[in-house]
């Protein structure tokens, strides 16, 4: 692992690192804030799992979650959304390929073998955070912004008892129902829709839910609100009894004006959960 | 004036707006955020100038400020930083014409007629915000960093009584004997040194102070130092008896990682000024 640049922030150090992975078969960069509080011995940790086109560089600087997460002694990590690089493949449009991953394990030509950014997510990363910086693995929390939501959700539900709670900033709720969704779950699973309900918050949350609690946060002005279908996963998690705060934000839209907005009351709602392990 | 995005944002409106400039005789770009008390009438203005590089937009979305300005109730305004566009003169440094107005008005070929940036932000700038928006220009408080904490030192000294208190974030303190300073004012206003001085925040604070409170936070990691000059600015602040707190902050660098991890403090600051005017 390689350290890019560490800038020392709200008490605690803002660093960016790169290493060869295994899961994308690529050189993969990523970001991580350590409290002060790291420096005495293992921190809980955030994950903040970013949307289309965005590189583990754009929450990193715009979404203002240092601030809180100094507060209340947490470190966060961003990750990249997909493999990047010239032996990866790429696609013309924004929402396919290099930085839109949907945190998923290709199957399909062209983007397998690179494409797995859910192993990436699940197993490779966390184990090189628990080796290379002060990180308690056993207290692990989960948040994202919309391809960034999506994976959050997924990633809590499928993989019980890993998070302490989970939360979304206008996530893409029911992928296998939206544009944002089954244009890349066929590119990257393939035809067969049975493939793609373990990457479709509405369909976990109909299936299992999760254990723990939920908040998510949606603007009414969202330009995407049709593309993101918060009234599916409502009203699976209602249906189901889901312990939940599913809550649509006057007059937000879908920047990161308004995921900066939200992130204080995010952030104290992990840290709940966090410190109550 | 064209209204070019608004984004809900801490209860309030981020928006950026463009206007033909009579100062700079192009089309200049801003930022201002509105807290929510705007809609009940005007509200207080801090204005935050950038540095070397920057248009209106990198603090806008990396410094963390408009969450303290919705606490505190009070607006930010956020100029670029230059003329721009296809008649503007420029030049291949980062560091002088285009990004790099350095806060003065040029007498010298190829600067003027367009790079009058203290007009703009002294006049221009003032009027128009108090005309299109809920603003109270009664109350006015102006900040900065690094070139723009120059250019919020000096227009404050050379504005007396405009504005109730001025901070800077890694400002160039002394201009006059740096770097950061000497080929811009030689280029911008001549070889003349007599007109440099009131672009100087070090020979202003020798020479007339300010009438208020003044804050001033530089990194003791800040690997641009030696161009910045603290010591000079600490120098004359502390013979004039001027009333100041002029702090060293341990390992941090020049970064936003900087600015937004103290721009709480300064927001807090600049409000207890604006409200006991």
């Amino acid at each position: 692992m390689e350290t890019l640049s560490q800038n020392k922030a709200f008490g605690g150090t803002q660093g960016v690192y790169r290493h060869k992975s295994t899961s994308t078969q690529c050189d993969m960069t990523f970001g991580v804030f350590l409290p002060e509080e790291a420096s005495d011995g293992p921190v809980p940790v955030l994950w903040y799992l970013s949307g289309l086109t965005c590189t583990h560089e754009n929450a990193m600087t715009k979404a203002g979650a240092q601030a809180w997460c100094a507060e209340q002694g947490i470190a966060i990590v961003f990750p990249d959304t997909s493999p990047r690089g010239e032996g990866v493949a790429d696609d013309e449009a924004y929402d396919l390929g290099q930085g839109a991953g949907f945190y998923v394990n290709a199957t399909e030509t062209p983007w397998a073998p690179h494409f797995n950014m859910w192993d990436y997510i699940a197993d490779e990363l966390p184990t090189l955070l628990g080796k290379e910086f002060s990180i308690d693995l056993d207290r692990q929390a989960i948040t994202g912004h919309s391809m960034g939501g999506h994976g959050a959700l997924t990633l809590a539900m499928g993989l019980p008892g890993r998070f302490t709670s989970v939360s979304a900033f206008a996530p893409i709720c029911n992928p296998t129902a939206s544009d944002w969704g089954r244009k890349q779950l066929t590119a990257y699973l393939g035809a067969d829709e049975a493939t793609w309900a373990k990457h479709d918050a509405t369909l976990m949350m109909e299936q299992s839910g999760f254990d723990g609690p939920v908040l998510i946060d949606t603007g009414t002005e969202d330009q995407f609100l049709d593309l993101l279908k918060p009234e599916a996963l409502a009203s699976a998690a209602n249906s189901r009894r889901q312990q939940a705060t599913l809550r649509l934000q006057p007059g937000y839209d879908h920047s990161y004006f308004f995921v900066s907005t939200f992130m204080e009351e995010h952030i104290a709602f992990h840290a709940d959960a966090l410190y109550a392990r």
